[in-house]
């Protein structure tokens, strides 16, 4: 029998800063408990100021350069008119405008399919750690 | 009973050119008209020189320094090879390269999943008012 | 009788370098083996050095001016730390971070609901031709 089924969990995910957090064992777990065989996995972060990407799991060198390079197509030092919140809360949302608010990720024999290379990262884009909340939600059939 | 739902309706946008229309009261009206508790909202734009963005919806200020911004990443003054259709029209089509066609949107409780500061915006990218459609699509279960 | 049901394929793309393969036809293919009325295409890219951008499908100069700009905005020539795999490769992957990693796509009365202007391209980023691995998902109902 074949019926359709959907699923949700809340994250949370403390950052440090600045940098990526590797959610992909997370994503796996929720998934797995969903014991579904197709569908799909998405993942929607409930903040302007963070985002999402699916980068190189392997060097972190990678990162490592996503986050000085983007730092130059975003200048912290632009005379930015919103700066209430601190003078990285504006290029913050232009690094979100620039990356994802949601990834989805189709499910394949009951496993995310993602290439042997991908992860699914986290992007804090404040200076300062913050806790940020995402949406997992996994739908699909047996 | 649990009966997985899939509901879809056109939107049209008259936009005033460049910038940016918040349109999470029109997607919530569709949400609440679909009746289903838990699932996904799609918004798909069928332009390729106007694009969606999830942004801050309390400081008016954040959406004029993403608009000023964005025109120093793609400057509209550059040599480019496509301008047939105006000057605006190619680096509206770059513009919406690098932000987002389609937006996913959980539904938790009946409602749109947003975090207490995110509102859906299509995004403007030429210079001269025009009328957008989107696809809005609701699909979940009870 | 209204059955939800959900298919997957995995599509292979023989790029040629740097560049864009327009696979919308593909995904025709499969949105009509599929079958369904109402619902959603899902495509996945594997890889983090190419990606997937729906843009205008009329002027290949769009395309060419796209591939010059984004040479601007992600450099080749910049002191990228990771160079292991050559000296396309990180900047390969700072485009993926910029583009998209999925598209997601509504069905309407069978068929794609795309604007007639859009198209979806696999963006290849590397220098050199790949062979590419792209999930496509479709889902939906009659």
């Amino acid at each position: 029998m074949s019926s359709p089924r959907w699923f949700q969990e809340l994250l949370t995910v403390d950052t440090r800063g600045k940098g990526f957090t590797d959610i992909t064992p997370r994503l796996r777990a929720v998934v797995s408990r969903a014991g579904l065989r197709i569908g799909q996995c998405l993942v929607f972060v409930r903040h302007t100021s963070a985002s999402l990407v699916i980068q190189e799991n392997a060097d972190p060198a990678v990162l490592r350069d996503l986050e000085r390079w983007m730092d130059e197509v975003v200048p912290v030092n632009r005379a930015w008119e919103h700066d209430d919140e601190g003078p990285d809360d504006m290029p913050a949302h232009a690094r979100g405008a620039l990356t994802r608010t949601s990834e989805l990720i189709p499910i394949s024999d009951g496993r995310l399919a993602l290439g042997t290379w991908q992860a699914v990262y986290l992007w804090e884009h404040r200076a300062h750690p913050h806790r940020r909340e995402l949406v997992v939600q996994v739908s699909g059939t047996d």
